[in-house]
């Protein structure tokens, strides 16, 4: 006789892709997931028109797709939306973008009319290709999280950073620096967890007869004779962050520490940053740092065990806010 | 002989509306625009339900519906909503959300998992009801404009302030003073308007074996002998703020203002504000401070020219960029 | 080796969660579900703006929050609309909203033109918010449902007080009455719960020369000597169902009952009820009655073990229809 | 010289465009409103697929699309979709779905579970295709505007109907009659139309042990001796409004008329309508009534006056609600 | 104790619906699957309007709709859309609709300007109505994927007819035959499976002085004394193919076999193919050909085995590729 | 004494927006249109993020945005997102994505399972990011028009190229030839518009023992001593047609003429074409075709007359239908 439905058990699965942009990363991911990456073919045609084919089904998967957005930053990205349109249309049950370095971050607000907030824009454009979450590391501003309609896990490597510190020199006295006004939060964040330390800044003073123009830059706080540890979000072309450095030094302070999540490192930044008298620089691997662009202050520490934790707790719906709270 | 098409001339018309959160702002602003506030009536059910009619026809008007988000601040909320939902259905042909103090914008990011991110959530709503653009002033953070999809009209009222200091204080000395390490941008963009003044901020350490206890306050920048302006763009129960005067006046500055777009002012605002030592305390009008809650040391800035002024280059499809600029 | 995917079986976890306006509802609800309404922080911002933070995670819960629209309504509603935000950005796996009451119901539809349709208004900013379905009690009209894109559980209190009625009155010759001539469709359903007892409804008449204005109110049916069941969705002010009592008394009925799913209570509604000559007045708890507000001939019957009953259905996919045909 | 942007002044232009389902009524419209209707290709492909192609260009102009929602209903409603959609994509400014008669629209909620809310739907598929807001006549139930995520403009031809009633009756004694429970309200508001007369309704009473089975129709209130007219939105296929055309001669009506705006006159309607005993059967030609289904006691009045006046107020952004008040 | 959560284990059900277009086929593939079709209730109101409900709870089942678009075709999209409807309305947990002739597929550009995109319409429809996925057979073009916002399903009975020929004519030289420019690239793919056969197509030239009149139907490609196939996606009116099948007789090939997948079947086509002198005319039943209209020459080849597998691997989260590459 | 509300006579303003992809092809169509490029900043940040600021107001304008996608292919589609994103918040009253050559226009369907459609994830881009229309040249398959969820206006360059050879050729006997199977119906356009020409196609076939391996090239129709033109919407690296040009002449073609709307010409594309053996390779220039790429046999056409035309009649609401027909 047969029967009115047809009954099963499901099963959950999941699988992680990658895009080309950090294939090191996603490798590193895979094995503290224990799993390997779904292979694919992806390739570009003649004129650079990305296209991808998964080799194997995804039907009913919990896709996690791992891509940071490196240079150069667009194909990177669009990569990552035709693979999540790949997933959506291939019946993937859950899309998370996994996006270690989210593009555009800084491009969260008009500073004037007439200009895009391309940060809303991207999320908009995940959603729109499929992607159910984002899952992302220290974005450039917390309202980014705001910007996607759905659900965004949002990880701290920060604290992979300061604990790092911590641990070196637990015995230095440490002033914890803000290269510019607008992160003096982020900074205060790292004071709290090296447990208590003094806060100063730079301020750029503008000469009021000549718009837009910076005169000057003060170091605002208690520098002399401290271990200073500049931190920001990212390094891009690193000026900002040496000057810093540069006036640092001048300002009396014994040593400089330079930490960031996202090494971008475009252009004069190795330069720079080898070059600026800091005593170390530490960076995560949210981004590819190639062994040819790495010098001899570098110290390049692995985001890898924090997403790949936080992707098994999302597959098992456990609890990814203990990952938030700056002792992972 | 009939033909295959009527033709006529389209009119645009501009046309006021307000809700009953702030009735003198609306007043205010329809006098300098030489219009009156189209008449409606407005009231709850016995249970609380608003319900809201207008008294003449609103189809194809050019809408802006003025409410601030104060004090019954859901109600406040809810009537906009209320009213846009009905300028949708009379057809209104566009609908510009005024929001003098924007609501909830303090939520504008989860600091911890399970939160809502309630600043996102209005905007969505305004989107919902149908509402096709913002125009408010000072967002709490400026990312809030990436929340709706569509135009934001984001006003700096900051600036009819800076100009109220710089016109009658230009011969001291002063530091503009941040509260918090959040807003040391903030204060950064008040040192540039008053010709490149020196920065000061409030760092708030914290205790490492006492989690989340604030143990001390210090003042980080210069600040003895110097008039020092402590600004934000709003005061709640102005406890930090207050704390800070304070701090200042400790710390030497010979003379301490306080100046905040928007006067929340709950609960011990007033007590603290009238006898924190500030020499005075200037706020503007996006939200009602009636007569009984001023006290002696307060002045109140109009932003209704503001408001109104964008009201018309919005109508006129003129260029509202001028208004940000710090100079309009 | 390591595997291309990993594997799991999933669960499903029902959770429960409550808003601050029916808080003894929410309680006796998760007594009927064997769980404990989960645990939050929900407290309001000093300038009334409302905050909400889960203790522990809600990742892949079928999540039920209940609110009922109570007074603050606007409160209560905006209260569910940021809870559901929150469990949407907390990745709950599908998020129901229980309605015991549903605010605004009574706004259905344009009476003239240029005015909302609130009704309309606040399923969208459910959906908006993030809610996959709702769950609700007796609306005020049927057509409700279909405000909502998506699935709407309606569940039929009215039973439970029909039921009670027959129990205590099965002996008297009854009539049911409907206050009104929009509800008479409502108290033809009563009158077949109650195994086709005649009905009646009062009818206002209005005077042609004086527009709006009601001259009369006419008993239309058989009441004379029968025990009178005036019949409504809710009691707001009470006005016209006591109103209707004191006309079918007058007109002759031996004895009135009143009965109603919501006791919204507002006002006056106490004390005419209270004394308007009705026999016993039959409400249900959808709506908080607090003590102090109960008066002699009040019966409150229990709208728990109906709304609990449903949940645990939608939570096993088993079919609530059965609690729709007037035998639950 | 070049310029950067080219200017001009816009212009508007009202296009009328036709359905097939009531050629009729859109001509008289056009007569009304001194246009043509816009020439068109439309037919259907050998199975039955409808195709639509204007023979002149749509783009800019503000569209008004007629369709009666007659049978073949799906047809029809499938042709005005279509032609809205190819009104989208060839640039129209703005569509307004006319829908003299909306089909579907008993299907305004679930009175079971598992049934659709096809009333929802369609005004859903409406807007999916494209249009921008909804004219419609006599909706089944006034909440159905609330179906439309838009502008829904909803014409009383009842007014037409009662005021004819008016004009020929005035001298007699009137009852207004509701055929049905759940229509009681619409006749209150013609028996206010009528100057305040009495009101009485059918009452189908059901057999307890014979659950859906009608045993019984009383008629409650006072119709002996007088004009009753019977007054409904639609008439399908007559039975419930003939069927109480019998009761009411039956309980001593000296006269009955029978009133609805929308003449579907399925089946044996027309059969049981000139039989049925009824003085009169009053229609409009909101629906096709084809000369070889008119019969000796029926009326037809216009409703395109109404529908047209609707569309040029609509056009020249005047206000239509004088429309809705029963008085036009 | 009472505890936070309720715990189950999910269980998944697969339902199948099936509209009245074409009972077989749905009662095949539930053969196929040991399942049962759904119970339900579906029937038209006196003017035509559909109304369906089930029979049994549809909450949180896996549900497939199976309707395929066979005239009166409108009615058959209408129902499936309702379908939809009450399937999202009542708590299905998934929703494909199967649709194994897909209607308006030839409608899938625009021709000339101010003509709909109605392929594009009707999949926008199912989205609305609330269909997750398609799974359809042989699109009049493969396009028609990309109109709808989800997973499609697309599978290829093509294979199922050159299986068929390939088995029955493997003797034979074999020349692939398009009727029309328009699909060389299907008759490729045939000509592929076929082994590689030669290819030829049906040129219809036009008079340059006579705008859009063809004035020859020339056969280009190598037919002589060979088997034509001449192949389609579907048969409408079967004009354009026996006329082909007329002129490549003319032009010297020894036998002719019409191959297609859909049989439409409208108006003259049983006539026309009958007698058009091919040796047999091959189709699938993914539209009904009911008894009377089958012919001597006509083999009928059923495409349920492949939706039902198709059907159950979309249930089972399986690869349904491998029934799109023409061996499965 | 004030009025209620304020009036004023619209204006509407076409203002020219151009990405840095192919300026030469904006600066035509804006001096067709005698209007300027709208002075705009266009950078990238150092990591390659682009930046724009439009540097006047664009409030209320009609906004054509042209960006050809053109090599680097992501930047181009990217930068014309962002454009079109801060048009959308820079209040442009209606923003048309200009599109000469739309990227990913090949990646139209699935192939096989697991695959993007990245043709409609494009078009769902632009209208996430707020282009209300799209205006294209050419595009690979006319479905595509369907993918947009709006109006797109298709131009048809191919007359450009058609015309231009029926000027200079008219004399010789033509064939139309298409390079493979899928392209035949764009050749018999194109027979069609030289007057009826013979047509010929390239026909692959496969080993049927080795998968997916074109194992020879068939010319199918006729070709000898007769002037072949070989019609593509594209040519990428110009394999396939140069192919197609050698089978020709081999096949006794006494001249070959490649023709193409747009010139991709990746790689070896300029080799194969200027050492074929073609007499002339026409092209247009949708793309940039920069002076060291052409070569001896090249003649390129300019489209930007046909996309200044069909923009101007946009912003007129003309009509743009005569356009498409071939004879412009």
């Amino acid at each position: 006789m047969t029967v009115s439905a047809m009954s099963a058990t499901p099963k959950k699965s999941l699988k992680l892709f990658s895009g080309r942009s950090h294939p090191d990363l996603a490798e590193e991911v895979a094995k503290q997931l224990d799993v390997t990456v779904t292979p694919q073919a992806a390739y570009e045609f003649a004129n650079g028109e990305i296209f991808v084919r998964y080799d194997e089904s995804v039907r009913g998967c919990d896709a996690f797709v791992i891509q940071s957005h490196s240079q150069p930053i667009n194909d990177a990205i669009m990569e990552q939306l035709i693979m999540v349109d790949a997933l959506k249309r291939g019946s993937a049950k859950r899309i998370t973008a996994v996006v270690p370095f989210y593009g555009y971050a800084r491009q969260d607000k008009k500073h004037k009319g007439r200009e895009p907030i391309s940060a809303r824009l991207m999320a908009d454009m995940f959603k729109t290709a499929g992607a159910d979450r984002i899952l992302t590391v220290d974005l450039h501003t917390d309202q980014i999280m705001g910007f996607f309609d759905g659900p965004v896990d949002h990880l701290f490597a920060q604290t992979v950073l300061s604990d790092y510190i911590r641990d070196n020199h637990s015995d230095r006295d440490i002033t914890v620096v803000s290269p510019d006004s607008g992160r003096v939060r982020v900074a205060e964040k790292w004071a709290d967890n090296l447990g208590g330390t003094p806060l100063a800044f730079i301020h750029k003073t503008r000469d009021p007869t000549k718009p837009n123009q910076v005169v000057a830059n003060r170091v605002v706080g208690d520098v002399e004779g401290r271990l200073c540890v500049v931190v920001d979000d990212m390094i891009d072309t690193g000026g900002t962050i040496t000057k810093a450095t540069e006036q640092l030094l001048a300002a009396g302070a014994s040593d400089v520490i330079i930490a960031a999540t996202h090494g971008v490192l475009s252009g004069p930044a190795v330069d720079r940053l080898s070059s600026c008298g800091a005593r170390e620089v530490v960076l995560t691997n949210t981004l590819p740092i190639p062994e040819e662009r790495r010098f001899h202050n570098l110290t390049v520490l692995s985001a890898a065990p924090l997403v790949a934790r936080a992707i098994h707790q999302v597959f098992e719906d456990g609890s990814v806010t203990g990952l938030f709270d700056g002792h992972s």
